[in-house]
């Protein structure tokens, strides 16, 4: 028999962390947002509630957290920069169609929405932990396109991350066809005919056209 | 006094429908699809249970009759056509952005994307009887403007309804920034730049770049 060693006290809190987030993840899916509950992830994961109360504020907190480590994203979104807008935007739009095609985080995600949409609480904490960084990062992408010269200079960042994401969004809601590689890149190659006027090589700048009117730009903006 | 007439039937079953349509609608954004029932219905409408019975198949059909009705559709989306593609997307856009900008549609609506997003049959109900006539329309309208020649003679419908629509759903779903005729504006001469590419006055046709490859087109589409 193998000596038994002392437990380590940070590895042990790791593996009870990862197992609520797991199970948090899990139980989404399965009953929705509304009808989990804290205990029900403590029994799952195998801990005491008040594990789950001393390292998350509520139930909202520990579900996004989930969805952000499940997913890979550990708290953080990245985009890459490699200089190649294009490239850089469909790696980024693959992964997010992977992400949605994917059965299990199709139908978690699902779950999520119908609180998303019906729940103020439940979308404020959707927007700060998921929804903001993503768009944020992506902005931060498209900023350094624009300064650097790939985009004209009045580019509205906000306009163009929803023009970016929302037709994939729409597709995977309403089930309108399949999500996958060669649909994210002409999603991206679209989305840049679109931002970049067909004059854009002769004069940059202001000659965008009628619709170069002042966009929405919120706090999170240009 | 005024002398009584003999009741006229046809009216009076016009005011019943025209009663049930009015409640389904209020009693969707009060409690929701799920727990709305035709007995709640039947009782806020003033009328039996068999009167509803006796000319909606269910629960789905009454909800999404009062949806088109009360929203002005009456059974059928009309896009117009008048030789200007732009102006007419617009117009359509700006419909769709009024409708989503209102408080009790927006509410009513959220109510109904929960089950959308949950219940396959109500998802089903809804592409049959309210997104795909929409869609249906646009691709039409988008499909006599190839014919015209204003749009690329393979320009893919499916993507380019969801190009269009995908962007507004979005900025509706997560609350990003106003729907106002401006957005509406903005979104449909994006969508254009994206559908036309900056070669087609030269030589339109089949040089539409990489993203020319065969996309999906269900039996809705092209």
């Amino acid at each position: 028999m193998a000596p038994r060693t002392a437990p380590d006290p940070a590895r042990r809190n790791e593996r009870s962390r990862s197992a609520v987030l797991t199970a948090a993840y899990e139980l989404v899916s399965e009953v929705g947002f509304g009808r989990l509950t804290i205990e029900a992830i403590a029994a799952r994961a195998g801990v005491g509630k008040q594990t789950i109360y001393r390292w998350w504020p509520s139930k909202g907190a520990v579900v996004f957290d989930a969805f952000l480590v499940v997913n890979g994203h550990e708290g953080h979104f990245a985009l890459p920069d490699t200089g190649d807008l294009a490239a850089d935007l469909k790696a980024v739009l693959r992964l997010s169609a992977d992400d949605l095609a994917d059965p299990a985080l199709d139908r978690t995600y699902r779950a999520l929405s119908t609180e998303i949409l019906s729940d103020p609480v439940v979308q404020a904490e959707y927007r700060s932990r998921l929804l903001d960084p993503l768009l944020d990062v992506t902005r931060d992408r498209l900023r350094a396109a624009r300064t650097a010269g790939d985009l004209p200079a009045d580019t509205d960042l906000d306009f163009a991350v929803e023009l970016l994401y929302g037709p994939l969004y729409y597709r995977w809601m309403h089930q309108l066809g399949p999500l996958d590689h060669d649909h994210a890149d002409r999603l991206v190659d679209a989305c840049l005919r679109a931002l970049r006027p067909a004059d854009t090589a002769e004069s940059p700048g202001p000659t965008v056209g009628p619709t170069a009117a002042p966009g929405p730009t919120g706090p999170s903006g240009a």
